[in-house]
C-alpha cells in the first residue's frame, strides 16, 4: 500500500507538482485502504491528510492507512478547511483527480495563486496495474461470480420470472460472501436479450427464449463481470448461429491479448469476426473494458481506443450481437493480461452447440 | 411528465438560455423516463435531442418519451457530434447541470462562442418537489424498505452474522419487487455501531449488541432509506437513555416539519434535545437529506443548510448518537413534506423503553 503512494510521489516528482488533492472515493480508497474520505491531501514528501467529515472520523482513525486524519467538523466549511491547509503548507501546484466541474472552479477560486493541472491519466496509470493484493481480490471476486452464474444457470428456466432470477443470485453471491454488486444485474429474457444494458424486469421465461445473464460480485471494493446467454428450449438454426459467431468472436480476441497489443486491434480482432458472419451492425458496443476497483474503468477495449495493454492489466471481453425484435447474444468474461497472454478469472460454461 | 419540460423551458426563458445540455443521468431520466442516455440537449423551444450510444439506442427508441433519439455510432466522437448540433442550431447561450471538469473544459474549448452557465441549481429546484407519480414511486418504495426491515427484525439474532442479515433483507425487498438497492446496505454490530457508515462485515452479532440497521429498497428509480436500531438481549441502563434520547430527537424533528421551515432550524431541534441530554458532541452528521432519484440530493437538513423546506420534499429524518467503543443508535424514517405538517413515508417500530 505504501508502495502506491509512493508511486504517487514519483509522478508528482516527475511532473513537478508540489501536492495532489484526491477527490475520488475510489482513488482515495486506492491509496489509504479506507472508504469514506472527503479529499486526499498528498504532498511530493511529508505527511499525507486525509479530510474526513466527522460521521466518517471514527472509522477513519481506525482503518486508514499512511495518512493523517483530519475531521470536518458539523458545521465547518470543508473548502476553506483545504484551502487553508494547501496554503499553510506553501503548496504552489496542485494536481486534481477526476472532480466535478463545480468544484473545480471553487478551487480555481479559491486557491488563486496555485497552478493547477490534471493528474488523472496518472493515477489511472498506477491503478490500471493490478498488483498482487488487488488480483487476489479480483480472483476472489471472480469466483463469487462464477458461483452466481451456476445458480443462474440452475434456475433460469420457462415460468420463473426475470427479477426472481436476479434476487437468487444476488442471494447466492451475497451469503458466499460478496461484499455487494459491482453493477445492477441484467436478466434479459425473449425480444428484451436485444437490449444490451437492459436490467430485470417481471417478464417471465418462456421456451425458446435467448436469456442474457450479466452480473457482478464485489470483493473488498473490487469488482467482477461476466456474462453468459442461455437458450430455452431446443436452439433454433438462427441462435445457434448467433451464439457460435459470439463464442467464437471472444475466443479470437482473447487468443490475442497480451501485454503489448492495442486494445483497438483486439476490439477489431472480435468485431471482424462478427462482421464476416454478418452481424456488424448489431455489435453495438466496445469489447470490453477494465475492471478493478470502478467496473468502467482503464484500459477501454474499443475502435478508438488508445490503449495499449500491459501485464497485470484486468478487462472484460464481451462481444455481443443484438437484433431487435429477435434477441440478443453476449457472452463475456473479466481477463487477467499477462506478459505472454491473457487467462480467464471468471468461469462459466459456453454452450457447445 | 412533458410538465417536467414545460418547467424546464420556462426556466430557461427566465434565465435568458437558449438550451441546456443535461448530463446527470438521473436528470436525463426525469425528463426522458429513460435510463442509459448520454446527453440531452433540451431547447428553449422545438425539438429535444436524446444523443444514446448506440449500445442504447434500441430501447431509448422504444422506451424515451418526449424526445428524438440520436444514436452515437461505435467509432463517432460523442463530443464533436454534439458540439456540431449545438452549432447547427445557432444556440449563443447553454446551460449545463452537474458535470465533470473534464467534459466542462472540453465544452468550454469546443463551443467557445457560446455562453455556458450552471443550470444545476435550477434543475433541483424542479426534482426536489415531487409530483404526484414521483410520491407514489416513493411510497412504494418506502413500503419494500418497510417489508425489508421487518426481516430484519424477524432475523437479527444473537449467532447471526451481519453480512447473512444484509442478504437475507435484500433478498426479501427484491423478491417484494424492490428495483435493486438504493445504496449499500448496513448493519453494523457492537462497537462497530459506533460507525455511521459502517457497511456490514463477518461479525457474530451477540447478547448485548446495539445493531444499527440501515436500508433502502428502490422502486422505478425511487429511493427510500429507513434505520433502526436493535438492542440484543436486555437493555443497559446507558443503552436505554441513548436509544430514548435519539428517538425523543426524531420525534422533536418531525414535529416541526412543514412546508416554510427552515432545514437548519429542523436540525437544530434535534440537536438540541441531544445536546441537552449530553451526547452533543455524538451526533457526527447532518440530521438528513432529500431522497428521490438520488439517494442524497437536496434538501439538506444541516446547520449549514440555506434551504427551507417546500410542499412535496421528500427527506430522511435521522438522528444518531455514536460513542467510540461503547456503540450508536440511529433511528431514521422517509419524510413527506406537506403544507401544514410531514408525515413518514417508512414505517417500522420504534423501541418502547
Amino acid at each position: 500500500m505504501s508502495n502506491r503512494l509512493e508511486k504517487l510521489r514519483e509522478i508528482l516528482a516527475s511532473e513537478n507538482v508540489d501536492a495532489v488533492l484526491i477527490s475520488d472515493e475510489k482513488n482515495i480508497f486506492y491509496f489509504t485502504e479506507f472508504f469514506g474520505g472527503f479529499r486526499l491531501l498528498a504532498p511530493v514528501d511529508g505527511e499525507c491528510i486525509l479530510f474526513v467529515h466527522s460521521v466518517n472520523y471514527e472509522a477513519a482513525r481506525e482503518q486508514a492507512k499512511n495518512v493523517k486524519v483530519e475531521p470536518i467538523r458539523i458545521g465547518e466549511k470543508a473548502d476553506a478547511k483545504i484551502f487553508e491547509e494547501v496554503n499553510r503548507s506553501g503548496i504552489k501546484s496542485l494536481g486534481l483527480d477526476r472532480i466535478g466541474a463545480a468544484e473545480y472552479l471553487r478551487i480555481k477560486e479559491g486557491l488563486k495563486d496555485v497552478r493547477i493541472e490534471s493528474l488523472d491519466n496518472a493515477i489511472w496509470s498506477l491503478r490500471k496495474v493490478k498488483d498482487e493484493n488487488e488480483i487476489a481480490f479480483m480472483r476472489k471476486a471472480a469466483e463469487l461470480t462464477s458461483k452466481g452464474m451456476e445458480k443462474a444457470i440452475e434456475i433460469a428456466r420457462a415460468g420463473r420470472r426475470e427479477y426472481e432470477v436476479a434476487a437468487e443470485i444476488e442471494f447466492e453471491m451475497h451469503k458466499l460472501g460478496s461484499n455487494g454488486i459491482a453493477f445492477d444485474t441484467i436478466i434479459c429474457s425473449g425480444p428484451d436479450s436485444a437490449f444490451p444494458h437492459g436490467g430485470w424486469g417481471e417478464r417471465e421465461i418462456r421456451s425458446g427464449d435467448l436469456v442474457v445473464i450479466d452480473i457482478g460480485a464485489k470483493y473488498r471494493g473490487y469488482c467482477s463481470d461476466l456474462t453468459r446467454t442461455l437458450i430455452i428450449g431446443t436452439p433454433s438454426e438462427k441462435q445457434i448461429h448467433i451464439y457460435r459467431t459470439v463464442a467464437e468472436a471472444q475466443k479470437a480476441a482473447i487468443s490475442r491479448m497480451k501485454s503489448g497489443e492495442k486494445a483497438s486491434e483486439i476490439d477489431a480482432a472480435a468485431r471482424r469476426h462478427i462482421v464476416e458472419r454478418g452481424y456488424g451492425e448489431y455489435f453495438v458496443h466496445s469489447l470490453g473494458h477494465g475492471v478493478g476497483l470502478d467496473i468502467h474503468e482503464p484500459p477501454s477495449l474499443g475502435p478508438l481506443s488508445e490503449d495499449i495493454l500491459s501485464s497485470c492489466n484486468v478487462v472484460t471481453v464481451e462481444p455481443g450481437i443484438y437484433i431487435p425484435g429477435f434477441g440478443g447474444v453476449r457472452v463475456e468474461d473479466t481477463i487477467l493480461i499477462r506478459e505472454e497472454d491473457a487467462v480467464k478469472l471468471t468461469d462459466a460454461p459456453i454452450l457447445q452447440l
